[in-house]
Parts: C-alpha cells; structure tokens; sequence
C-alpha cells in the first residue's frame, strides 16, 4: 500500500481572532488562514452553499483555532503539462467543516457496487485500517435481475421530466440499500452514520448510471456510449445519502459502457497496471469482465458474454452460500460421486480479505445435525463446473457436454424439461428434496464457459499473444473464490496453462475502491488506467462469434490448445456405482 | 460601459459524433470538444451534479453541435501573481447547458437588495440591453424595520439547527419577494421566468446575510465581524429562487458588517475607484453610507448614524411617493409659504435611469382634481430638510432648530406631543387632514443632519483631507435625487462647497450590479474596491462623538464651516402672512 494519502485534508489551523482592526468576514478569515499555510498559497477553495452556516459557526466555536477539515476536488485539466499527452488534474479543495481537534478516526467508506450484490467496507482514512464490512443484496434485482433488464426498467417513464420514472425508482433503491450499509458499517464500528465522511463507488457503468440518477438508455445502444465515463465527485446530500452531509462520493471512472469503475478498480488492486510483464484479470460476477496489461498498455473487453455467463456460472443453479454444493468429485473407475457443501457465510466472498463480516445467509437448516455431513440445499455454479468436469472425465457425458445414459445409471432421472442428473439424493438433501442438475443447465454452461474462452482468446488474438505470455492469471470474485481452475481448464472454459498462473484475488473491485480513497497514487493510476485501456468492443466483433463457436466443445474443437486435458474412457458400459 | 464581458459564455462547440472507435461519454466529449478551444485548453471545468442529465441529453438532442452555455465561477486564489499582493482570481468555469444555437436574448437579473424597497432590472447579457424593470417593498419589514431589529429576528429559534426560526423566515420573506420580481421582469421582457440565466445582487451586508440564509448574529455585536464578506457565487436552485436552476447567484462583496455590496456597487457605478481626484459617495438609504476616494485609495465609513438618519432623513414623515410634498419654499419677507408634491411615481426613484418602471402607488386620490394644485397627503425627507431651511432662513426656527413661536403666527398649532407646524392646511390635503411637522420631527431631522456631517467631517478628518479637495460628490439613492443640496447646506448637513459639486447618480447599487453582470472589468474592480477600502468604525470612534455634539446647530457651531448660508433675521416680531 502506498502512503496515506486520503481524500480527506485534516489541516491545523490557527487563525488570529476578529478584531477591531482585522473586521475580515469568518469564512473569509478561515479561507486566509488556509492560504497562508505552505501548498495552499495559490489553491481554489470552495466553500459549497450549504456548508458556509455550520463551518462559520464551528470555527468561532473552537477559537478560530482548530482543524480544517478540506476534501479533495480534484478538477480534470487536459493540460500540456506532466503527462505525455494524457489529462492531467489539478488540485481543488473543498472546505466543509472545522473540528476542534484531529478526530480520533477518520472513516470512510468504500463500496463494490455489484449488479447483485453490494459490498463495503468502512476504512480509517488516517492509518487504513478496517473499521468494518457489509455485504447485501441489491435491491435492484427486484425491477430486474440482469444489466439489460434494468436498462429497459430504468426507461419506464410515469411522468417526470429528464428522470423517468423508472430511473428514478432503480435510483432510489440503490441509495436505500446503501443507507442501510453505511448505517451497519457505522453500528460495526461504535460510530453514527454521520462520521463517514467520504465514499468511493466501483460499479460497473450501469450501475454507475443508476447510482448517479443518470439514463444508462445508450449504454446497450449501439455505439454504446455512457453520459459520463469519468463523473465529478457529488456530496452525499445531494444523492440522499445518509452519511455526512459533506462527504464526497467518488465514483471511479470507466472506460466505456461495459467497461466500469469496478474494472479500473481490479486492475489497480492487482496492480496490473505495474506490471513488468503481461498479465489478465478476469472478473466474473453477474457481468464478465477481462483486462490483459502491464504498466504500458491495457486492453480490455465484457460484456459480449455477459448473459451466457450470467446466467451460466454465476447465477446457474444458486448462488454460493452455506449449504450449497461447491465441489463435486467422481472417481473415474468406481464412478462414486462426493460432494463438499460451503459452510461459511457469502459476506467473505463479496469482501476481500474480510474474516469478520457477517452476511445473511441462513445456516438454521444446514447445520441442524452438526454431526453428519452437512445436507446440501443447492448447487452454484463453481459446483456444477466441477460436476461437469467430472462427469466428463469420467466418460459420462461428451465432447458436447450432453450426457451419456448409459454411463450414467440411476442417478440420471427424466424431468419434464429432460434428463437430469442427481448430484444429491434426498437423504442427503435440506428437505428431502434432491439436488439435480438437468441438460438444460449443463447446455447454458456450455455457452457460458465457450463465451468465457472466446472473449479470453479473441482479446489475445488482438494482442497478437499467446496465452503462455501472460505470467499471471488474477482471477476475481466469488467465482475465484470457488472455481477450481483445474477444472475450469478439463471444460475448456480458460486456458491451459500452469495452475500456478491462476491467482485468486478476492473482491478486487472493492479492494480498488478502498486504495482509491487512502491514496493519491491509487487515484492517479485510476485515472492513467482509464486513459491507457483500450477497449474491445465484442459486441460487433465477428472473430468472436467464430471463437465462441470452435469453444463449444469439451475442452475445444482443437485439442491442441488443451494439451493437459486427458481424453477420458469413451466406452459405453460403464456405470455409476450407486 | 466597458465591452460586454457577461458572466455566461456562449461557446460555439461541434463534437465529432460517438462511434464505436470512440466510445467517449457524452459529457466527457463535450468537455473534450471546449477544451480544443483556444483558451479552455487548461481551464477547470466543473458540472454540477444536478446538471449530468439534462446537460447530456441536450447535447445528444442537438447532434453534438451547438452552443455550450458556461457559468463563470471565479475562484479566488491569493496568488503571489499578476496584482501587487492583492489576492488574483483564477478562471474557472461551469459547463450548465448546451442549445441548439445562441439565442435571441440572454437574460440576467440585477438586484439592489435593499433594507426597505427591492429593486431589478432585467439586462440582456448579450448587448447589455434594459429589458425591464421593477421594485417591490421587502417584506422582512413585517419582522422588522430597520436592520438591527432584523438581525434581532433572525435570532429567534423555533426548533431548528443551525438556522434559527426567524432567520428562515426572514430568509424566505425576501426570496419569494424576488421570486415575485423575477416573475414581473419577465412576463414584462415578454419571457418565462426560466429564461433568466444569471443574478447579481448587491445589498448591505445585514441583508445579504439574510439573502443567504447566514445568521447575521455577529454583525451588530463589537468586533461586528460578518460571517462571509466575499461569499462564493450559487446556484438559483439551492437558495430557492424561481429562475433557472443553474443560473450562478453572485452577491457582490463587502467590506465590513455595515459596509456591503450595495457601497461597492455604487463605488463601480460612479467610477469613484478610477477617480483622479479625491471624490465622495454618499448613499443615504435606510441606512447611510459614505466612501471617499480615487483611484488609489478608498475609505468609508456608515452604520453609526443609521438609525438617527433612518428616522430622520429618509423614514420621517412618510416615504417618497405620489402626493407627498417634497419641495417647500418660504419667502423670507412675507413669510408665504407654498410647497410642491410629488407627481410621478416611486419607482424612479428605486431604479436608475428607468422611466418605463411602474410602483405601486396609488395616484387616484391625489389627481383626482386635475384643474387644481395636486392635494398634499404627507411629506418626505427632503420635503422636511426644504421646510427647516426655509423655516430657518426665514427666522421662524432657532440655531437649535427649536420653533419661535412668535415668528410663526397661525401655522403653529398646539398638539397632545408638543408643538406643530402646518405644511398643509386641511383644504390643500388629501381627505381635508393638515399636513403637520412637530418639534418631534425638527429634533430627529437635527440629529440626523448632525450625524450626517459628523459622519463626513470624521471621514475627512481621517484622511486629513479638507471638504475642499474633493471635486465631486455623488448623492446616491432617493435622498440624492429628491434633495436640494442647497437645502442640506443651509441646514449644515453636508459641506458648504460649490453646488456643482454635488451629483444625483440615482440607484448607484443597483447600477453597479448591472455593471457587475456584463462587465469583467466592473467585477474585476468590484473585488478590488473591497480589498483597496479602508473601513473606518464609528461605533467606537470618540472623534465622531465629538463631532457630532457640534454639528447640532444650523448649521453648526463654527459658522467658519459655512460662510456661503446667511444669518436670518432673528428679530421676533415678524409674523406668518395667513
């Protein structure tokens, strides 16, 4: 982590009292004593409207004397200056409250503004430790579940003007969902909502847009262009948020429509944009995201598999959480099936490196019979990507991932959408009620997993690099989390290259949002990033119709891509021993 | 009038259209498209929040071609640059909207925030052209006459934080007040409300406080210390007001808690600041205020006669308006008395230069005898100051303004509260009721008189400057226009100089803010004005005391002072001819 460089200045400042002889006006005698204070001499204050009343009247309460408490307004100026070519900023501050003394924390909140699921956590901006985290679902999903759906809700109108209503509506939820956040994070740490004093928002352009009040209309449109890429900082009062008044909410910048500040948010938690050598992030969430670089260039592609996969790996099935089937193994002589379920909570999925969060999930159920193995509920979809390649290497299902009956015995049972196959029986099952998994969802993980190595070799093919050039593999989010990339090569779904080129890094979106509020190197790489990323847009890309194509297959059309990947026993007579 | 340099700039901007090779955001293109422009190369640019969506959509809705509509935003910087150790400005700009093509008209409103009346012109921002004006009564007089009892109101809490009770109220009194005045510009410019792109207001300092819903607490209390002199301009949304959301509000600085904006203003308006020769502004409103000064140095003084000129010179009587008697004549030899009323309106006296502006006053029964003298219905302050000279130099007063009722004959009449004078005898009155001056009124008119001249013999005594040096004085406001300075002379309220001396420059803030909206040069001038005046406090000053003792007799104590006012006869035995 670099220095300590928040967003928020704490600055001494002692100003001389009012006199008869200095009758300088209390917001003018602050502003003065600012600039008298070494760097400050020639920097933009502003004071916003609202603030003027209380930030006068705490300065004559602590003496004049005191802490200034100033955030961080940097202005966007495309300058010949400093970098070559790129924009560069300069410093504005804002100067919103006076205290009589440095606080003894200073917090901040930082959140992953997920399609699906919101994720934060609160950090002291004057040391960076943790003070809390929290997770929950977004209340989004209730007007539609995917990005596309909610572009259509967001254009509902009911009367207003500029907003439709249904922009309005997405708005309104998102920032209660927040408010209830930030009000957890506060309770966590001993403090009222209202000493947060700043945010950092990485979310996908969508969400962006949403979060901000703003049309994402265009956003699925071809040319697919946002109202902003790159928003200015708001004040918390001004989004209806409950934190303070004066915080600013920062929202990191994206690079295009399917390319957002999440991403951007990644790429600087996983410092690829320090890179000596190439390296990928890959951020599979509701939405699918890919970047390859290293410090002098970034290219980036998402959105093109973005339904395929949604629902494919992250949605199939359930979503990870306790009592749900992560892993499957089946013996490839005996064919006996095992399966482990997750017993600890989603909230350390969706925080990066957060031990302490509680989530929502209930564990009642699961755990009644602490003495068994716990009964499963459900399967997500790091389990059915192991089932899969399981049930692949073991001969029961083919290159098409269509599954062979006659390899399959009696846990193959027909359903009136078709076979499927029980992964777990009803005595081993919350309720009685078995856990299967039909063609149908092996067919959407196909596409899934063939969209998902498409968009990776298409973004290398206009690279002009093989995938054996890139040394790292950051793989975030709850599908790092759980996939075994083992498995995820046998189906072809990402490269084969060494295991240990698979990295997974947790939340990145959300540790990126955090660097970005402690330190002024995080923001300007923010920033560089955004300029130096290219982005691929896939949705009008034929090479990787064509890729997605030759991906259908287990592992792929060509073998030779997947040279560690055995060619199981293809024989008919097999079966499972159950 | 210098070059029209308004506060809004049109800028011609064409963008290149979104493609898939450039997925910029909407407003990151436009930002990008001013900042190819000479000029906004390395200038901030700030959109605010509120601004997002509208902005883009406008933007898209005219093909990325058109005119960006840009709000100055001067941010102070006390820079070591350009100006010696005054503190620079650095250009700064908020991009607010965007048009199809430069409109027909840009209108901007100018305000003279006065204690008692409030007075507007509406300017074309593109020529600098009149399109209309008003005035209306502040309705803050329902909570209080005068500042003082004003700035007492604002003080009563109701419940709220922050800003009292009173203070909301006084607050919101005065903006729907302007809210109505916008409202009658603009139907008059023939326009909506909305239309109105920008406002400078230029009030004292009590009433900007108020404007802005500052708690003008500290104002009145020793070290009198404001709690801004130089508030940052906002938005038209924020304080409420019913013209266009993002037109930028700009309170013109002041100097002191009873020297404002509406000083400055008028400072600009006489081009006193650009004098090469020491001159005087004397603006006697509700409260009274004076500046001398030139081009290189400025210094005022006001506030500590307020209340005695208030009462005395511009509240005694009844206000300026149809009917009331404002010139009064008495022939020294006969002792025959005749007076002129008032036959045009009230509103010329509140805007400058406005022949077209309508009041409010009624002029039915005063003109219903159109064959005849118009009847009397009151008199006003320089009706008053008419009266005592003529009284005085006729010998029907004393040095000490004291009635000689053996000079005075059947004009004299007893009343419950002393002795009175008839102005106007029941059949030259409106309704047959006399118009009288009491002792009461001659007492309060001496004290006004004699803090008037203590105000500028202090001033002047300050600078070590005597009345002579200066070579011009500008008598702003009501008083200036209505007055004879011949009159005031007599009475030993102003300097016995050469008439030609003295100037009626009509509603000088109210000009000055005019000057404020079209011209960089005026604010430029504005903002320095305010940091070149010397501010001199007679609240505290022993001097003024002193001063003001001697300045209690006609014309004072030192007949030296006015060689130019003769001695009346003093005999007693001359009487009214009635």
């Amino acid at each position: 982590m670099d220095k300590i460089t928040s967003l928020i200045h704490l600055l001494p400042v002692a100003a001389p009292p009012p006199s008869l002889k200095d009758n300088t006006g209390d917001l003018d005698r602050l502003q003065r004593a600012i600039r008298s204070l070494p760097g400050f001499a020639a920097c933009p204050l502003v004071i916003p409207y609202r603030r003027q009343a209380v930030l006068a009247a705490n300065f004559r309460r602590c003496g004049f004397q005191g802490v200034a408490l100033l955030n961080e307004l940097a202005l966007t100026v495309n300058g010949k200056s400093r970098e070559k070519g790129a924009g560069a900023t300069s410093a504005c501050w804002q100067l919103v409250d006076f205290l009589s003394t440095i606080p003894a924390r200073l917090p901040a909140m930082a959140l992953d503004l997920g399609t699906t699921h919101l994720a934060a956590v609160l950090l002291d901006l004057l040391n960076g430790q943790e003070l809390a985290c929290a997770t929950r679902v977004n209340s989004q999903t209730a007007y539609g579940a995917d990005i596309l759906s909610r572009i259509h809700f967001a254009a509902v109108k009911d009367g207003e003007e500029d907003t439709g209503g249904g922009l309005a509506r997405l708005h309104g939820a998102v920032i209660a969902d927040i408010n209830t956040l930030a009000g957890q994070l506060a309770k966590t740490a001993g403090l009222p909502p209202g000493a947060i004093r700043a945010m950092s928002v990485a979310g996908n352009t969508a969400m962006s847009h949403l979060f901000l009040g703003l049309n994402p209309y265009h956003l699925c449109r071809e040319p697919y262009i946002p109202v902003v890429n790159a928003p200015a900082p708001v004040a918390a009062v001004e989004l209806g948020l409950d934190i303070h008044p004066a915080a600013l909410v920062h929202v990191l910048p994206g690079v295009g429509s399917y390319f957002g500040g999440d991403l951007l948010a990644g790429i600087v938690a996983c410092d690829l944009d320090l890179a000596g050598e190439p390296a990928m992030l890959i951020d599979v969430g509701t939405n699918a995201e890919v970047v390859v670089g290293c410090r002098d260039w970034l290219m980036a592609c998402a959105g093109a598999a973005g339904p395929a996969l949604e629902g494919g790996v992250a949605e199939m099935g359930m979503r990870a959480g306790i009592g749900v089937i992560e892993r499957v193994s089946i013996d490839p002589v005996s064919a006996e099936l095992a399966f482990t379920v997750i017993t600890e909570d989603l909230a350390s999925d969706l925080t990066s490196n957060s031990r302490s969060c509680s989530g929502s999930a209930s564990a009642t159920d699961v755990r009644d019979n602490r003495n068994h193995r716990p009964k499963a509920r459900g399967i997500c979809g790091s389990g059915i990507i192991d089932l899969m390649a399981e049930l692949f290497l073991a001969g029961m299902i083919d290159v098409r991932g269509k599954f062979r009956p006659k390899r399959m015995g009696a846990r193959l049972v027909a359903r009136p959408d078709g076979p499927a196959f029980v992964v777990a029986r009803p005595e081993e099952a919350v309720g009685g009620k078995a856990v299967e998994v039909s063609q149908l969802d092996l067919d959407a993980l196909m596409r899934s997993k063939a969209a998902m190595y498409a968009v990776l070799s298409t973004l290398m093919e206009q690279l002009g690099l093989p995938f054996s050039a890139l040394k790292q593999i950051y793989v975030a989010g709850a599908f790092g989390r759980r996939i075994d990339p083992r498995q995820a090569v046998v189906l072809g779904m990402i490269p084969d290259l060494p295991l240990a080129t698979y990295r997974s890094v947790g939340n990145s979106s959300l540790a990126g949002a955090g660097r970005y509020l402690l330190s002024a190197a995080a923001r300007e790489r923010v920033r560089a990033a955004a300029k130096k990323t290219t982005y691929l847009e896939l949705n009008v890309n034929h090479e990787f119709m064509l890729r997605f194509s030759g991906a259908r297959f287990i592992p792929h059309t060509d073998r030779r891509l997947f040279p560690s990947v055995p060619r199981p026993d293809e024989s008919e007579n097999r079966k499972v021993n159950d």
